[in-house]
């Protein structure tokens, strides 16, 4: 898969790049990413790619004419464009999967006050990762990338998958490692039995409590059993 | 104000610390930006910081003892202590003014499968940024920090938090910069005649418009006006 990221600030990624999964992904040819500098895009001879907001207004506006330049000159027949942006759809674990089926897709970063409306006609599609305001889209690119490219084959072992919050749309189980006794808090006697029957069906049960009493607005979307059910009654019997 | 974030991975932090206006706030001492490696608190002698799941699975699962130990040795009377986990409370722009409202904030980010469960009871709440899963809390500490460090007074100008999207409740208008024609696309013409209370209603309107149309769950926390109400009312006639 190939991820190119229309950015002002490339050196942003540096250590996006570097990190243990991303850069074994990158060595290992399961992933290449390409920055590219929206700013050689400007023909204006200062390199300029933003100006002020027509009507007035505080900060600057990135530019059509310069952003649909960059987008068209790194547009193949298969990408897929898409803008970060805090009006874009809320991200979801799900449409990380529909993008890692992609065989390119480009992530477009902006800056400042935001992008001229009009650049909205060059792009496929617009992603939000969240309800909160950052100074760039850069973060937020470097987030879908690396949720992406996490799901590519060979990137990080199958199983790993199975047990991430959100992957069968519950939270995920509390997880305990040594030491067995610490501060006064004890492992939970079953994890460490090695009946994986009942293992398994502890940490069902645990994601599917958190999951109503964090998150229960997950749970509409989850099929429940008629045992899922039972346990969900004793816990609003019990708060 | 200050920000300790706790990471196995500092490097992945150097672009981040290095873009325009996180560099300046630090620069000018609007804030201060420590970077602790968890593995320091680590009292093995080849300095592990996880271990196998207690009941088997996939992947690490990072310590209790030297998580706790970093934390500790960390936490002043004033900080916050917060937890960067795919379980925890959804991020919204309200969280962030209060946050930034705090003296000192530690932002504990995990890697592999996650934290032992009795990690939880050393923190004072967990932010999750998404409904995603990533192969860190590296990214989302640096959303949360970026998403700060910008409304602490000082590191940008006022006024730009007036237009972002959510800082009212609603999303942000369409903005347009020169070239005032391009591809047969116009700048509309209430922003180019000076009009300055026609400006803002149109401003309002497309915010509200928009607000309904890309995401009417937003609508239900903003006091709509009676005028807003008609505008809605005209929408939902035409679609």
């Amino acid at each position: 898969m190939k991820i190119k990221i229309l950015t002002l600030f490339p050196e942003m990624f540096t250590g996006f790049l570097n990190s243990s999964i991303i850069k074994r992904a990158i060595d290992e040819k399961i992933v290449e990413i390409d920055l590219v500098d929206i700013r050689l895009y400007s023909n204006d001879k200062h390199h300029h790619v933003d100006d002020t907001p027509y009507g007035g207004g505080a900060g600057m506006v990135l530019r059509v004419d310069v952003v649909s330049e960059a987008i068209k000159a790194n547009k193949g027949e298969k990408s897929r464009v898409i803008m970060m942006s805090p009006q874009g759809v809320p991200y979801k674990e799900k449409k990380a999967y529909e993008l890692a089926s992609n065989e390119e897709i480009i992530l477009l970063c902006g800056h400042y006050e935001g992008f001229d409306e009009r650049i909205r006609s060059y792009v496929d599609e617009e992603i939000s990762i969240g309800d909160f305001v950052l100074t760039g889209g850069e973060l937020p690119a470097m987030c879908v990338a690396d949720s992406v490219i996490r799901l590519l084959d060979g990137a990080i072992t199958k199983e790993s998958h199975l047990d991430d919050s959100f992957s069968e749309g519950l939270l995920e189980y509390p997880q305990y490692t040594r030491p067995l006794v610490y501060d006064n808090m004890e492992v939970p006697f079953v994890l460490t039995n090695g009946n994986h029957k009942e293992i398994n069906k502890f940490r069902h049960e645990e994601s599917l409590k958190r999951t109503f009493l964090k998150r229960p607005d997950l749970l509409k979307d989850y099929n429940l059993t008629k045992e899922d059910e039972k346990i969900i009654e004793e816990l609003c019997k019990k708060s």
